[in-house]
Parts: C-alpha cells; structure tokens; sequence
C-alpha cells in the first residue's frame, strides 16, 4: 500500500511532509488492523492486559503516547512498530519488547498481503493509579524506545491532578484533553475502524460480534455510552462531536472493589470476580420467594426475583458478635451478591435514561466489566429484562481504553480513524478518512 | 357528636346495625383526628415506635387488626378505645395498654369538645418478620384485650408465607389484601386524613407539614410513591384505585442493614443511622476532587460530588492483609458513605421514574427512613438536584405504616376516611365520606 502517494494527490505535498516529520502528527494508517491474540505477559503484581491491536501497514513510527488517569487506574496507549521493535537493543520489558506480528496472525479474514518487517501494534496497558511513579516510569521507557521526545496526550481526572508532576519528572510536553470529548472519539474509532470489537452477549453466545455497525458512515447515531470505571457516567451522543453527560452513578467499580476488600480477602478485581463465578447470591439476596413464599405474580415479579440484595444477612439470629455475623456468610455468596446489585442497579439507571432520551442502543465502556461473563450477563439481562427487548446492550473488547484511544487520536489531525478503511483498503476512502476527520475536530460539544 | 343517628337518615338501619354490631365492619370516626405526642415505653429490645394517632370520636371498639409482614420488619395496625382500656384488668404489656388521651394532647388546634372517657387510638407496633412467634403471641394478647374473636387483615409478603401458621396458631380469619393496593390506601389516608401527617423536609425546616395537599378532594393525584422497606417499589398513581408499579429497586434498606451488620458492630439500625450522624463519608468515597485535584466544572461536578462510593477503599497500599484493611476504616465513616450511597440511588432512581412518567410529586415511604434526617436530606437533595428543583420530595410521619393501614382500612366498607373529616365535624361531611369510600372500593387496578 503506497497510501504516502496518493495521499500527495489532494493534500498539498507540505502539509504531508510536515505531518510526516513532526512527531505526534505522522499519519496512522488503519488498513487491515486486527486485534492480536498473542498471550501476553502476566505476573502477580501485573494487572491482564486487553488485547493490542495490529496495524499491519502503519509504517512510520508514532511517537505520541495517550494516558486516560481516572480514580482507580491509568490506562495507557502507545504505537510500537515492527521495525523498531527489531532495531530495538535493550530490554524494556514485556509490555514494549513484544513479539512481532506477521499475517498468520490475522484473524479478519481480509486477503491484504502483509509484510512482517513493517507495520506494527497499538499497545494497551494499565497501572493502578494509586501507582503513578511506575506510570512515570513507563512512560521514560518508552522514551527511551522512540529514542526521542515524545508528546504526552492526557485525559482524565489525573491528567489535571498530575500535570505538573508528569511535565516535570519527564520533561515531556502535555497535553490536556477532555475526557468526555475523549470517550467518545475513542468508542467511535473502536465502532467504525476495527472489526471483531463491538460484540453483543448472552449466555449462549458470549461473544457475537457486530461489525455491521461498521458498514454504513454516520448510522452509528444516536448512542448512550455507560463509561464504568471507579464511578459511572451516562453520555447521550448524538453525533461524531456531539454530546451530553444526562447522568451518573456514584455506585460503580470502585464500590465493588472497595467493599469487596473489606469484606472479602481478595486482594485484587480479578479474584473478586473470580469468587463471584463461584458464589451463590441468594444465600446472601433475599429474594421475592423468601417473603412471599411464591412468586409475586400480580406484578410479574417471579420468586428468584431479588427483591433486597444482602436482605437476608441483617437478622438477630445472626447474633450480637460482629466477627460470629460475619463467619456466617461465605465470601464467594457475597461477592456474587454484590456484583449482581452494581451491576443491575447500573443497568436499570442505563435503561431509564436510554428510555428519557429515546436511544435503541447502549455502549457499556470502562475497565468494570473486563470481559466478565456474570458482569455482562446481569448488564445484558437488565438492559432486556427492563426495555421489554426494545434496547440493545453492546460490549466492547477494548471497553476500558476508551478514553485513552480518544486522546491517542486528538493528536491526529488527519489519515487516522477513516470510516471502513479496514474494509476496503483503496485509495478513495483513505482520502475521505482524511477530510471527514477534519471535520470531526472542528468539534462543538453540547453541554446542556 | 351524635354519628349514629346522622347516618341513619341515608343509611338504611339494617346496614347500620350490622355495621355497627359485626366485629369488623363497624364505623370508624376520625373527626378530630391527631398524632399523639406521649412518649411511648422502649427497651433494648424493642423497635422505637412511631407515634399513635388519637381518634377522639370513635367510640365503638374496632376488633380487627391489621398486619403487613414484609421482608425485615412486621408492622401491626390495631385500635384500642379508651373505655376498654379502662375496663383492661390484665396488664397486656406497653403497646396495648397504653394512657387515655383527653383534650390537651390534641395538637390539631381544633376547637372540638373531647369528652376522655370516649374515642381511642389507633395503635403502630413493628416487630421483626423473623420474630413472627412473638407477633402471634401479640396478636393472642390482643384477642385477650378485646375479649372476643378477631378479624385479622394480612398484607405483605408474609401475608402469603405465613397464612396458614397464624391462622393454626390464633384460630382466627385472615384475609389477605394485595401489597401495592394497601399501600396506597394507606397513603392516601394519611395525606387526606391526618393533619401535620406529611412533610417537606429541609436542614433548615425539617419538619414543614404540607395540610394543603388534604384541602381540596381528588388534587392528591397523580403521585409517584416510593416505598422503601428491605426492598424498594415504586408505583405510579392516578386515582385512589388506578395504580401501577413502575419499577423499583433490590438496593434499599436491607441492603444497608446487610452490609453495615458485615461492616460494622451495630446491632440495630438506629445504632447505624447514628454511626453515620457522626461519619465522614470523604474518608471513604472518592469524590471529583480527589480524581481532578479541582472541580470537573464543564459538567457541572463540583469537587464535592461523590465520584465512586467506596471508591477510596480499595487501594494497594491498603494492604493485602483482610483485618488491616478494615483497621484503616472508621465505621462511622463506612455507615455515612452507604447510607448516603443507598440514599442517592433510590432518589435518582424515583426522580427518573417520576420524569417518565410525569410526576411532579414523589412520596417517600418504608421503614428505611424512620425520620432520619441525614436520609431525609439526601433523598430531598437528590429528587431537588435531579429535577432542578421541578419536583417535590414528600415524608410522612407513619412512613413505615401505609401497608399496614392501608390493610385495616380494607375491613372498613363504610364511614371510615372520610376526605377532609378532621377540618369539619359535620355530618354532611360524614355521609360524603361513607358513599366516597365505598365508590372508591370499586377497585380498578392497572397493573400494566
């Protein structure tokens, strides 16, 4: 793909030349990505990391590295190229020195002829946030890798919260971006430019993909994004630039953490999660059928219904003595309980807006739902079981980097997030990839 | 006031005299109406009750009894004349034999004679649901106190699960009266028929009684309630018998018992609520200050806001150790944040079922708020917020009650609630209230 000269064909020859040279600026070519499915590299203290994405015919570095610092962790986005990676001399660890990439590992189904010794992959990280000087750390190796400076994009609440602190130990330049703004570039490029991402889920098919969304521009609107991090944010988009933040909820990931860890010996989310797979809620729940004996018929709601999540833990029986009270009630029961009650309670709220502002189809983002079977079951359920059917609840695989793909993309004025490009990797579309993207930034946000 | 002879002039007398002789079906008179002021006996044991209500023109006595066992808590609904309490030679324990009231406790400043030795009051007793061997015995103490067979009226789930064990036990008729249709009578009974019954509240006037609600006939409606018991419902309401629950929520008060008896050494739920009075929730929640350093003012979150209950609490240098992470948590403060946490959600839950379904006005009932200010404060704050202030947050001083009065109520075909009673004894008055009753139990429910 020579997509260099055809791009001189409209845009004049030195907007490209400076596009090319300036870091952070350099065009980012999308044909024929693909999401990795590489094991990667896993330790105790490591949180597992999502998948990369291959872009097998970006063939000039990128060396701009976007960070999303929310309140409980950072999410990281960094392009690492074939060709540096084999230049690359030292051993910066697993998460920069990764395998490379050839066409056998393409799981698209597209016939591009890929050639090993260029392209590259978008890398995705997480560092707890509580763990900023590692994130600093990382960020020097990474320097270090590029072998020159590097532009910091950042968003989230601790892009304002450690600016000056980032600016000085790197002596980096920053800059800031809107996390809101950032959400939803991000869910759009994940929409629009990588196939197998978006996916529906039910029990009998955990992972249904829905790349259709992909095929016609501009019909991906309206949206509601559920971003469920450390806390929740419901946003209402209506277009590529237009937005609203309708709601939110303070009970989100960092409740079921936070409870979770002091009442539970789990040390971190995934043993959380991995105790709900095993619990029994309703030894914890009380559900229609422990008060009424039977289903409440008259109003629908069956006996397994949850009629009062942990209703069954406060009674006298359970006696006077704290630690007696709590040895009655097993950790797995409890934490299943618990991620039932988030996670329906969110769902709920997501309906009800979704109901307010009249929109078919709700995006859940943010490093809450980490692939979880139950999470995405009970989202699925409440989203279904409240809208009667008439609402769609849609995952992503890249669910929690939103944010952080967002500001990687705020420093692409063009060439990056062309609408179909995967599909079609001619010349035309690379062309109106560009020209619709600088539409998209002359962005007009809409706080109401 | 000569009642029975008013009556008899529209009544026919055969109607009356069976009213009047049938234990169960008589007349009951709440002119003059008042909340009872006395201080009523408490022990360890015992749930603080909530205050009686004098009836200071019934003067027949009523033998039937009204319970609605939900979940957590049994609630009982009963009469007792003063001139029976007189003749009482047994001592049948605090809640039944209780003072005779006479003028001076009115706080109604109606300028009615009282005669002492006439009328009663109408009795609120609560006891936990999985104490229900202690609320036969205190039915079969009533039974004593009445000296003949009594009607009982049965609501709430346990009206189902326990049907058959009371009925062994006291050899007695139970009718079983549908949850939501008893909640609403009773509610409607409170706002149109007890003066200083409900509320607005607000840190500076927490207790501003709203009596024009009772002031004009059938402008009570439309209303959403919101009943919070272990559980929450919420039921849309257009008309004394046109009601439909439209949603509700499995986090409410059991779940806060549940977690705060796991969490803390409380043993009883007021001892939680003071907790939390003397609780810092920003000791365990993160807010938006603590993610930004600052406000997030381009959507209006102010550093204040919380961000993620619990949100500070799940933190690597908590450590990994399960009771060291605990030490590192005040209850008081762990009591604030979810009584807060619970509190806003069901607030911003009701606010976006009352925009739904265009309802300006939302009552709050159940056992969970008990008059507690802090709780008070954070659902009137939540439905103001929400609503931008286009919504009213409504309490009620019988909160936890409206199912229990609403099942006694249901044994009444004529006479009793009569609109508007307590602001003129007349007997024209009188006779609107019986037709108007038994129009109204024509019910015509909707559950859609």
């Amino acid at each position: 793909m020579a997509s260099d000269s055809v791009l001189l064909g409209t845009i004049d020859s030195e907007t490209l030349n400076n596009t090319i040279l300036n870091p952070g600026s350099i065009q980012i070519n999308v044909t024929g990505a693909f999401i990795v499915d590489d094991l990667l590299y896993e330790d105790a203290e490591s949180i597992p990391e999502t998948n990369d994405i291959a872009l097998p015919f970006q063939n000039h570095d990128v060396s701009h590295v976007a960070i999303d610092i929310g309140g409980s962790l950072a999410k990281i986005v960094y392009y690492t190229s074939n060709e540096s990676l084999t230049n690359s001399q030292e051993d910066l660890g697993p998460h920069i020195n990764k395998k490379i990439l050839n066409t056998n590992d393409s799981d698209s189904g597209d016939e591009l002829q890929i050639d090993p010794t260029k392209g590259g992959r978008l890398n995705f990280h997480k560092i707890e946030t509580e763990r900023i000087s590692e994130l600093i750390q990382f960020i020097a190796k990474l320097i270090k890798f590029y072998n020159k400076n590097i532009h910091i994009m950042a968003t989230g609440g601790g892009a304002h919260k450690f600016y000056n602190r980032i600016m000085d130990e790197l002596n980096v330049e920053i800059t800031k971006e809107d996390e809101m703004e950032c959400l939803i570039v991000g869910l759009d490029f994940f929409i629009t430019e990588i196939p197998n991402e978006v996916f529906l889920y039910s029990e009998s098919n955990p992972m249904q993909f829905v790349n259709d969304i992909n095929k016609e521009n501009n019909n991906i609107y309206p949206y509601l994004l559920v971003n469920i991090g450390s806390g929740v944010s419901m946003i209402k988009v209506t277009g590529p630039s237009n937005f609203i933040r309708v709601g939110g909820s303070s009970l989100g990931g960092g409740t079921l953490w936070g409870l979770l860890s002091l009442l539970t010996e789990a040390n971190s989310y995934d043993e959380m999660l991995a105790n709900a797979s095993k619990g029994d809620n309703s030894n914890v729940d009380m559900l229609v059928g422990d008060i009424y004996g039977t289903d409440y018929g008259k109003i629908g709601l069956k006996s397994t219904t949850i009629a009062s999540s942990f209703g069954k833990v406060f009674q006298k029986q359970n006696g006077p003595d704290l630690s007696a009270r709590r040895s009655k009630f097993n950790p797995d029961d409890i934490s299943r309980s618990l991620l039932y009650a988030i996670s329906n309670n969110i769902g709920q709220i997501a309906y009800l807006q979704a109901k307010i502002h009249d929109l078919e189809r709700i995006y859940f983002g943010g490093s809450y739902i980490r692939g979880h079977p139950q999470t995405m079951n009970t989202l699925s359920y409440a989203i279904n079981f409240w809208s009667e059917g008439t609402k769609n609840a849609y995952f992503l695989r890249h669910e929690g980097y939103l944010g952080a793909v967002g500001a990687f993309l705020k420093r692409q004025p063009t060439g990056w997030g062309r609408k179909n490009s995967f599909t079609v990797g001619g010349s035309e579309n690379i062309l109106n990839g560009v020209l619709s993207k600088l539409d998209a930034l002359n962005v007009n946000k809409d706080y109401e």
